[in-house]
């Protein structure tokens, strides 16, 4: 069990950075900078999360999250000419890492002591501001409020499910597991079915 | 008095939600994104303060703030084509809340141990830090720093109108209420009057 | 030596909230927003890193930061002619002002008890934050990732450099200087002879 959410965090991980760096290069960002992109993309959602709960920031903890960011540079630069072929699998990455990094937020909160619809925000605090602060980086629009599909929704979704699973007394390891794919699976539907939220209309539209 | 904070509260939370949601929508944000803006507005400068003194963030503390701003949501919502209508009463709530939010920055500041000047900075930020982090996150240059009558200096000037009131020994509750009146008032006077800081001329203007 | 480190964190200090105050100025920032710019500029790396290892901000311990920024706007609104004929010095301070930032980052960061790999990073965000906070305020994408010659590199060096001191066993005080001293020679020589990390090239270019 422990590789198997190892292999996840890493290769959620792999995915948000890579994610920054593409986006950052279409900015003609240069490879430091494209860098810190891909770094924040990762870890910014955690680490606002870590900050809340007044936690030192997970990535400070071990060096390992710089340095998958890093092997995402060096992938970006390497392959770059391949890069947009492997899109589908980036998504499913993007996708495995976003479950696991709801379901950690979650915990963790809890684990602070915190009820638990601190911790749904905190799960889609973590699984949705690295995107957001990335975006702010490149000078964008925030993305995942915009087109993209159920991204932060399934984040909350996933955070619900988690909450049902405990009032089913389900074990923890259980709990995590479901709310993890619940959230994997949402998003997939939604971007297969193309579901998204509605735009709001102002008055002006 | 402490329906009449609570009021004051709510109304203010409900204002500054209004406002980041109304810009969300003019960006054709989804209205989960526009939800999230709404929150990072009402929140986000009491958010920034108590990061900065290390202090658990006030909204984690009671569910309030974010379904004050899920009703600002659903506001906007059923009745986008009253609005605008009600931009008088919402310039209100704003301000009535603008006023309550330094004191409380100013206050809680004070409690901490910090002095005075760290206090009239931090009952700046609460006030003003929200509306800031609305317009990075929609992507526009702040607003409060170009064209907002006296929007950040009305909280500057309540934080100095505490500190005077605190010099000629007034009890803390009317030292507040003078404070929040004094940003009312200055706000009010600057936009009825078109008053503003003057741009800062650069070296190419 | 006291004074000397003084000098140099108040002429870092004033050349960062510069930089900060004339980009507000191209943007019509009005003088309060312009100021604000130049604070964050001048002290939002070192609060990044000091919210990060959970210390209490560095300039709620002092007024002097936002003194010295204040003065910073002043000078801007008085010499405004005059300011862009003192472009070299400005770079001086900022360079001076920048190695002397990152040496404090990674010292502090060593104080609290984290490896050296994390205070290398606390050393460059302390560095370069306030420049990424500065263009994200003026809705510019940031320029230390773009164009700015070895900017960022510079504060990484400077961390490494304080790394091998430590390893040859020199005293603390020599190993601050060499380190400082470091950034400073490299980011002279990377403006002198335009030395930049190369674009990263993304799959459309």
């Amino acid at each position: 069990m422990f590789n198997f959410i190892t292999f996840c965090d890493y290769a959620g991980t792999f995915a948000f950075a890579i994610s920054g760096i593409r986006l950052a290069s279409a900015k003609q960002f240069d490879w430091f900078g494209a860098y810190v992109v891909g770094i924040v993309t990762a870890v910014g959602g955690g680490s606002v999360r870590d900050i809340l709960l007044n936690a030192t920031p997970f990535w400070m903890e071990q060096p390992s999250y710089l340095i998958v960011s890093g092997l995402a540079l060096l992938f970006v630069i390497a392959f770059r000419k391949y890069v947009i072929r492997l899109n589908y699998t980036f998504f499913i990455f993007d996708t495995i890492g976003l479950g696991l990094f709801v379901v950690v937020g979650v915990v963790k909160t809890l684990d602070y002591g915190f009820p638990m619809w601190v911790a749904i925000v905190m799960g889609t605090i973590t699984g949705s501001f690295g995107g957001m602060m990335r975006d702010i980086l490149i000078n964008e629009e925030p993305l995942i409020f915009r087109k993209e599909n159920l991204y932060a929704i399934a984040c909350v979704f996933g955070g619900v499910v988690y909450y049902l699973c405990t009032l089913l007394f389900l074990p923890p390891a259980l709990s995590q597991f479901i709310s993890a794919a619940s959230v994997f699976i949402l998003r997939i539907l939604a971007v297969k079915y193309r579901i998204s939220v509605p735009v709001l209309k102002g008055e002006e539209n």
